[in-house]
Formats: C-alpha cells, structure tokens, sequence
C-alpha cells in the first residue's frame, strides 16, 4: 500500500510557511497509513518512574517513544526543533520531560510577582512545537456556524474587525503537584508520559487577543442552533493507541459565551506568543484545564457535542479512588475543565532547616478556576490544627482568573520536624481536601489537597539552642548539617552524673 | 609518644587464641595513645542517606569510616575476617552495613516458622567480630561481688557446677523499622550508623546456657549491697568520638534476679553459637533491646550505677518528638531497655498488586518485650477504622519472651489502593501507636506504631474486573504492569457516545 512511497509523500507538510504541521483531521486516508507505519514498528517502552525514585538528571525523563513515533512518521526535524525552542526560550525551566516539551518553572522564579516571565512560565506541550510563519498562517472555523471562514493573522489583529482584550489569567496543567500523588500511588502511566510535576506547573501571564465569542459573531454570523462546543485544532502531531491525530478539545459554548473568558490570543506579557506557549494563535480559555488553550489553533468547529479527540474524550477525566487499570473506562471519569482551589507553599523548600527567632516566613501561591477568585488563604503549623490567616495586605491583587501569591510570618516556637501546610478558601467557599488520599485519583491530575511540607524549626530564641549554635560552629559544624552527628561530647561525665544521679535511670523501689 | 612504635605493640592482641580481642578498658593509658593516633588521621565522612533514596546495591551502605578506624589501630584483619565471616554465616540477609556487619533477615525466611534459622537470624554488631578459641576463652567476674571469678567455658558449661536452662528468646534491634522514621524525617545520623532497617532485624531461637543469677550466686558468692547494675563487657571495639572502647553495657540487677530473663548462652537452636553471633559466649537479655545482649562477654562488672560505656549512657535513648541536633544531650532522653509491644506485616510487600476473590491474606509477626506476652493481633483494610482479630488458631504458640507469627485472610470488596495496618495487644493491654509520627523521635529507635502497607485490590470476583483481566492477557499485558496503559482502547466510539448521550458532561439547563 505505502511502501516504497517516501514518508514526506506520505505525510507532507502541505503548506508553505507551516513547518511542522501535518494535517491528520481532515485525511482519513492519511491517518490509516500512519496506523500501518507505526505497525510495522518497535517502540521503546513508557519509562516506569512511579515505582522507584525520579533520576537524578535535567531532563529528568526522556521522551524516546514519542520522539520515535515522530521519526517513523519522517517528522524527526520536529523534534529537534522543539529542543532547539527549549533552549532559546526556556533554558532555565527544571526540564520534566524532553518530548513532548514538559518544563515547570523554579521556586524563585514563581515568586518574584503576580506575573511570570514569559521564558520562566511553566510548559506543557503534548507534541512537537511547529514552526510556523505568522504571515501564511490562517484560523478556519467551521461547524455549526452561520458562515465557515478562513481568517488571516491581520485580519484577527485588525482593531476594527475585532475589538481586543487583556486579560491577566492563571494557566494551571491539571498536573500541578503531581508528584505528591505519585509518591502516595502509582496511577496511569500513560502513552505520552503524566509527567511528575511539582508547584510549578503554574504560571500567570497577560495575554492579548480577541474574544472567541465575538470573531464567531463578527466573522461568521453567529453559531447555528444546535451547537453547544467549541472544538480547537492545534498543528501539532499527537499519538493515541497507535493512531495519529491533530491535538483536538473542546470547551462548552456556554463557556464562549462569557466573552472575556475565551480568547484568541497572540501576544502574552506584551511581546508576541513565543513559539513554545502557541506562536502566532492560541486559546487561552480561563479557570479551564491549560490543555483547552489549544496552541497553535489552525481549526476551529463548532459541534454539537465534545470534541471526539483522545484528549478530550479519552484524557483528562477525573476518576474515583476505587477505579484503576482493572476497571478504568473513558465514561466512568468525569470530564476536567474548570481547575479547583488549591496553593502550595513554595519557600522553604520540604525538608529545609530552618533557623528562626521564633517566626518562620512561608512564600506561595493560591488559586482558584472557574471565575472563583483566591478569598483567603490560611497556613497551619501544626500539620492541620492551628490556622493562621494571611494577612490580606500579604497578598498580591485579586482577579477573576488569575492566582494571588502570598507571605506570611508564621509563629513557631516548637523545635525539630514541624509539618507546615496550606489551604485556600474560594469566593464559593470551597476549600481543598486534607490529605493527598483524600482525592487521589487514578489519572493523577488535580492534587488539590493541601500542601504540605516539613520543616525542621530550630528556635534561635531559647538560649540552650543558641548557645548549641555557638558550640557547633567552634567545632566547624552546623546545625545544617543535620543527620551529621555532634563531634564534641554532649555533656561532661560530671554534667551525666549529676543529672542520673538527681534522676535515676530506674525507680529504687 | 607513640611515634615510631609499631601499632601491633601500641594496641596489642595480648591473649593467645583471642585473635580480634584488643583490651581497652583496663588500659587507659592505650586508650590515650588510641586518641591521639586516630587524631593524626582523617576518616571518610558518615554517609548521608536519610535525605536522598538508599542506594540500590548490596550491601546498601559501606561502613568505610568504621574499617578506617579500624586499619588505624593496625586491626585491618578484624575488618577482613568479619566480611570473610559474614560470607560463611549470613550469605543471604539483606547486607544493610558491610562493616560493622548489619543485616536483615529476608520476608520469606522471616515467616518460615516460629524459630529463625541460624543462618537467617538477623545481625546488628556494632564492631569487628572476634575470632575466639573456646579452649583459651574465659569469663572475668568483678566488681561488687563477694568473690571476683574467672570461669572457663568447661567450667561454665558443666552441669554440675550450674543449672542449664533453655529459653525460646526474640530478640530485636531496637532499630527495626527505622526505615519508616527516616521516610517521615531524617534523624541522628550517628558514627557507627543508625541503620535503615526495614521489619526483619527481628529473630526468635531457643538460646541454652546458664542464669547469669546462678553464675552470680554460685561462683561469686552473690553480689555485694549497692549493686544495682551489671556491665557486659564485650571483645569487639567500639569507637566513640575519637575515643576507644571495648563493647559496654549493662543491665539492672533486678532484671538479672529473674533467673531465665537473663541468660549466659552458648547455644543457639542447638548449635554452638555462630562466631557472628558472639561465638563462645553472650548473654540473652530476654524483652529487652538486642543492645543488651552483648556478644564474645568476656568481662561481668557489678556496678553500683549502669556502665558509663558509651552505648549505655550515649546511645540507644529515647528523645521526645522536639530533641534534635540543636538540643540533644545524653540526659534528656530515656535508656530503652525493655522492648515495647509492636508488630509488622511480612506479606504481601507494600505497592504489591494483590489479584484475589474477595479475600486477602496478610502474615507478619507481632511482638511484646517486658516478659508480655503477644494477646491479640488485629488487622484493618481501610488504614485503621475497621480492625480485624486475627484467629486464635492462626498465631503460633504463645511465650514470654517471644514473637508470634500469623496470618489472617482479610475480607475486602473493594479496588485500587488501599491501606492495611495491624495493630498488636500484649497481655499488659498495651497497644501501638497510630502513626509513625505519633512515636518519631531523634535517635529513630523503638518504631513501634502501627504497621502500615499500600496494596493495590484487584477484586477478580467482580464480573467486569475478570473481563478486563482477560482482555489484558488477550493483549499480551497484565494487571501486573499496574502503570503500564492498556494497548486497547477501553470503549469504542459507539459505547462512549451512548453513555455520553445518556449522562451528558455539561447539563443541559
């Protein structure tokens, strides 16, 4: 059928200006022979981290299989061009996963304000980035539309065409904290890795563009009676059980309706999207999932019922404790869009040592999806018992859709191992769930349970630990140096005696 | 002072047929010259192992300060002959420490039966192992006693002179399931190091030897008034903050007054005891930490006070949850002598994908020190809210001074991960703590709160978890690759769009 024919006849990069995009959707024909190509191939293996711990390396997994379904399709530059991005536009994000492209961004980076950087704002891409020419890219929306249409960059960048917005809005993978799940049980592997995220799979950024709901209007006379999603094609390349698609999803037209809350956008923090977060056109889609603000969107459908793509139909569900490999099905998840409150606590760091004077600075981030806006956040010392309030001054601005980064000084007069956590309450009300099992779920996504991290609190304030202090640094030790154990004497034989002999080791009769 | 002069002359091996033996505690002027040499030396740093994952080798950790120390003082041989012994008397534990040699005994031969074989019996030696002739062997008694003795091991061992008794004995590291306390939080990291045991530095055997009470009585005329403690003195050395030692403990008087409690043995399951394990004799301090029971004794003092040896006044005490580094000293913890009541599931191992028809089977043992007795052993498959007790019929026997195993099949209906404890009462109605946070403490002894494992229920009674069980094996995979995805999509088109239509996503209105 295929063979003998070269791969970039089979699978060509169609059009001028589009590197990096296939078109699958629309080609039937073309998706079969790629389920044939891919057949006749051996795949390495999904890498098993959740059983054993994470290596030790940046990247920390490697995508060998998607990079290999890539190759066998004759999109190896694909592949390389997404590295090439990384290391021009995010060098310095902790790099999850090479391919697709899952970098988070650091510590000190997700604190320095209310808005990312663009270069250290978190990405998760679910293909290859394509590289594609602003000025040969155009949007088609069809569907259940009044008047499919084709629209060029300046047309959608036209003020008098389409009026435009800025919206400050949090983007969240559903992966956010994952890792503390994965610790807790292993789930899902699946095909295109759930990668081990910490905090930083979060970020905020202003973007600029156009109100999906008014270029539906404007541009195609409204939608036709019957639609009820909104269905975006991105031009990267996905893989699903040995088929080929476009990344495909879909929001509720409900959704669009609110014109503020879908957006087209092209510019993010005032420069252009870079080629990594959807260059020249992506959704951003607020309070949703970040995998609804399709990058990259080509295609635009207006449909009567949720996209049929692996992504939305078959990923992203939200599924009961109790549901796992033996049982799991794709309608016995519910479908994630809307992100729940949650925060995280990220300085210090879980296990740091901290030396105090009897207060102890805690730095995160809070944030709630769906329109609810961060309405109090609350830190406990104590693992859950005692909550203080942040101090509303100690929190950045409220929005709509967008996060609220926090500090607060912490009374701590216990020493040794503390378990410090947050929770956030919502403008509903609702708060996070206490422990990680407490929502555990098969697919890993959304750990909204509060945070927790321990603290070892060494209390400056008394004087035995001071004057302890003093003694370790005049042997050239530290109290950081925790596990290593003291090389002078605790105690004088004397000091021993004195105190056995005031308290006996055993009682006398 | 000591330049020049060979180490074999400085810190000689003066006793013919006591290879290994090098006397400190009568020499002090030795132990001088010992400090001084070991100050002209540096020795590789205690390993850090509590903040980062155990390494995956055998053995797990390598004691290279300890050889050091060791090579410093001209006993390299002792280091050699140890390992050499390990080889011939323990091949199969699991090798925590090379040297000095701990090792745990593996899940399977901890079940075997009530009495641990031999060469399956767990070690925790906190120096070289010395090589002993039984013929040039003998037994100093001193100290506040009507009559110093010295006693050959024929004199010991004939019967006429002194009543043999048998005792079926478990003894326990007082470090056994540390590993959980240093997963909570890391702790003292301590010079000879604070091993991360896992449930099997426990073991049972039937010791014979004779009443340290008797030997007392009969040899020595008893003891003099003021006697409160008895020293045990051992051949191997210890190192304790520059300074050397022989092995030193002891034991109050009035737990040597219950004539089988506290026992001077030769025997082990009715051989001679094992080189490694104190080969020709040791005491067995039954209910007490195996710390007491100290090996190759070769020196009994009476002591008005419990022995100033640094394992006895320095180690092995017990912290409240807020001593650490930064306030720790010798005094403000307790001496753990006896072993409170505790108990571990054996099998399955935590993360273990348990296929079953509705019923699980756990098997562990359970323990009780103080001369308790193991009462009652209960079970929950739901992290602690429903218990239960394990059959009567499904414990071995009970003793005084020793474990029960059992095994219990758990009713459980229901899939995924679930959480099982057990939980033990000893016949002083004590039972264990609820967390391992509940009981953590700085030195990570005594880990003796509930016992918890992750299993992952595949309930095959159910109809649709059979057929995905054998969907999965028609597709070359298994439930037993719990993170691998399933190759087959889990619904086609049609069923997914049929349940979507019954039970839309969004609501209508």
């Amino acid at each position: 059928m295929f063979e003998g024919k070269p791969l970039k006849q089979l699978f060509p990069e169609e059009r001028k200006g589009w590197s990096g995009y296939v078109e699958w959707e629309t080609a039937p024909e073309r998706k079969r022979i790629a389920t044939e190509v891919l057949k006749t191939k051996k795949f390495t293996p999904i890498p098993e981290f959740q059983f054993v711990p994470l290596p030790d390396t940046n990247p920390i997994l490697i995508g060998h299989r998607w990079k290999e379904y890539h190759e066998a399709l004759g999109l190896k530059h694909v592949v390389d061009f997404s590295w090439e991005t990384v290391q021009k536009e995010k060098p310095d994000l902790i790099h999850l996963l090479d391919f697709p492209y899952n970098g988070e961004t650091r510590p000190d980076q997700l604190l320095e304000g209310k808005i990312t950087e663009n270069k250290y704002h978190f990405i998760r891409n679910h293909g290859g980035v394509p590289d594609i020419d602003e000025d040969a890219f155009f949007l088609e929306i069809g569907g259940l539309v009044n008047r499919p249409v084709k629209l060029l960059m300046k047309d959608l960048k036209d003020p008098e065409k389409f009026p435009q917005s800025e919206v400050t809005v949090t983007l969240q993978c559903s992966g956010t904290r994952r890792i503390e799940q994965i610790v807790e049980y292993p789930g899902d592997g699946d095909e295109l890795i759930n990668a081990p995220w910490g905090e930083g799979a979060i970020g905020t950024a202003v973007y600029r563009g156009v109100s999906l709901k008014k270029v539906l209007k404007r541009a195609c006379g409204g939608i036709l009676p019957g639609c009820e999603h909104l269905e975006f094609i991105g031009a990267d390349t996905y893989f699903k059980k040995g088929n080929v698609f476009n990344y495909a999803v879909s929001v509720p037209w409900r959704k669009v309706r609110m014109n503020e809350e879908v957006l087209l956008a092209w510019e993010m923090n005032g420069e252009p999207l870079p080629k990594i977060h959807g260059y020249p056109l992506r959704l951003v889609v607020t309070g949703y999932i970040g995998a609804r603000s399709c990058k990259w969107v080509y295609r635009i459908n207006a449909l009567a019922e949720p996209s049929m793509g692996p992504v939305q139909r078959q990923e992203y569900l939200y599924y009961t404790q109790q549901i796992g490999k033996q049982n799991v099905k794709y309608n016995n998840g519910f479908s994630i869009q809307n992100m729940p409150v949650s925060s995280a606590i990220i300085k210090p760091r879980t296990k740091e040592i901290i030396v105090h004077d009897g207060k102890i600075r805690l730095q995160g981030w809070s944030y709630s999806g769906g329109g609810n806006w961060v309405q109090r956040v609350e830190v406990s010392p104590d693992g859950g018992h005692i909550w203080y309030a942040v101090p509303e001054e100690n929190l950045t601005e409220k929005h709509y859709h967008a996060w609220r980064l926090w500090v607060i000084d912490v009374p701590v007069d216990a020493e040794g191992w503390l378990e410090f956590c947050v929770r956030t309450w919502d403008s509903s009300n609702n708060t996070e769930p206490t422990f990680v099992r407490s929502a555990w779920n098969w697919d890993l996504h959304v750990t909204s349970s509060c945070h927790r991290i321990k603290l070892y609190s060494v209390n400056r304030s008394r004087p035995e630990t001071a004057k302890r202090l003093q003694v370790l640094e005049q042997h050239g030790d530290s109290i950081m140096n925790l596990t290593k154990p003291p090389e002078f004497s605790l105690e004088t034989e004397e000091e021993y005696l004195q105190a056995y002999r005031a308290h006996r080791r055993e009682p006398i009769s």
